[in-house]
């Protein structure tokens, strides 16, 4: 088996992080994922450190019983709270979403101040403010928990009074700072695009690090001479934690094609 | 030690099972209880009906290391999909937050007309349905899932515009069937008492079983002659799954009084 048919591990707290699956697919089509959606124990969001590292450690446990060349930590709680643990712990290079969203984020401000909004854990880890402090010390980062717009997304309610209702009560104080980017710093905002863009208006970009993520992968492959042969349609694995009948139902949200079917794992034996 | 000597174990999902302890202590303050909240694991309401059954069987397990006379079951989601599977498991009778809520219901209504608001997964149950159709077979029974009142609550937001929205929504289906009954089918719920009764009107009374299965406690140990000597103040001991620093920090907020510390438990072990 060649280094590049190894297969790329995407784990999140639960199905958000199949944004960061789909662009990968469609940034490298040949690549094969292997998904693991904590489904059984989301969110990570609100949940401590402690809690967080021990999910990520038993997720990258079970993605290490498939053959990989990397991992990437696809929930913003996770990638805040616990990646040099999961780093440690895997025998791959592993990568955040915070960093590429970072950057992303550094290079789009020209106010140099910077909304960044996610769960209670990704905001109170610090993580985003000390990554984009790392690339430019004197930009401003203003950040909010906003920890309703998970279940919102996952109720399917993405636009409307309430989530617009919602969205200017948790971005007037970012808004007031002068930010012109705000981080979408949670895998689930991206389906909150239409609200948030429009409360935050035409001067602010929104950054979605789904994107970037999929570009930093694309890199650290390419440098480590670890693509996947071009021409060969990758063919994704999907696990899930709770019931694989409600990944089927949701995975299209995310995905937007089809998905195949999911299969359960029974985390907690990892 | 006398039968009474022993403790009453109660488990939610969280911390929205301490208003059944909050219920218990007032009736009947020389009670012991030992609680456990799985804060690493909530929301059980989204989750599938396996998962929850695990999840209350490891609770089980959890407090059966205790000297227990009788456990309750305080979660709506869990009474509703795991009762039987915990009644099996345990060695002590228990009591779930769905019957008591039932009678309380039935008892109030005039119009024979109730709406049950509660978790998807409780929804989904049909268990409030089943329970009221088996105490008056004619009562019309109005349901909705309202999966953003728990994630509301602990995010503090109990009043304003946002709840009252939301409120107005999901409850305008059950008012227009004309219920004159509102069944809280959520130990979250009360805290929201303010804005249901404001949304649903006067012409509506609001059942918190919290309440109720505090009654339907003192019957079963007066019945089993296991209630605690008069006089001793009960001594509560918590447990969580998540950090317990936290618990102290919202404990308050349902438990009226300043509750003690609580400890961890590594739930999964069990």
């Amino acid at each position: 088996m060649r280094k590049g048919d190894a297969a790329i591990g995407v784990f999140d707290s639960g199905l958000g992080g199949l944004t960061v699956v789909r662009e990968i697919a469609a940034l490298l089509p040949a690549e094969r994922v292997i998904y693991f959606g904590d489904t059984a124990r989301i969110p990570y969001g609100t949940k401590s450190p402690d809690a967080v590292t021990r999910y990520a450690l038993q997720a990258t446990a079970f993605l290490s019983t498939f053959n990989l060349k990397l991992m990437v930590v696809a929930c913003n709680t996770a990638s805040s709270l616990a990646l040099s643990a999961v780093s440690e712990a895997a025998c791959v290079p592993v990568e955040g979403v915070i960093e590429p969203g970072c950057r992303a984020a550094a290079s789009a401000t020209k106010a140099r101040k910077i909304g960044v909004i996610g769960t209670e854990g990704t905001i109170q880890s610090g993580a985003y403010a000390a990554g984009i402090h790392a690339i430019d010390p004197a930009c401003e980062v203003h950040s909010a928990a906003t920890p309703l717009f998970v279940p919102m997304v996952e109720e399917g309610r993405i636009s409307g009074e309430v989530p617009r209702l919602v969205a200017e009560e948790y971005l007037a104080p970012l808004l007031d700072k002068g930010i012109d980017v705000l981080v979408l710093g949670c895998t689930h905002y991206p389906l909150l695009r239409g609200v948030l863009g429009e409360v935050a208006g035409p001067g602010v970009s929104l950054v979605d690090s789904a994107v970037t993520t999929a570009g930093r992968v694309r890199d650290v492959l390419a440098e480590r001479n670890a693509l996947a042969a071009a021409g060969r349609p990758g063919q994704h694995r999907f696990y899930v934690s709770d019931d694989p009948a409600k990944f089927a139902a949701v995975a299209g949200t995310f995905l937007g094609d089809a998905v195949g079917e999911a299969d359960w794992v029974d985390i907690e034996r990892y």
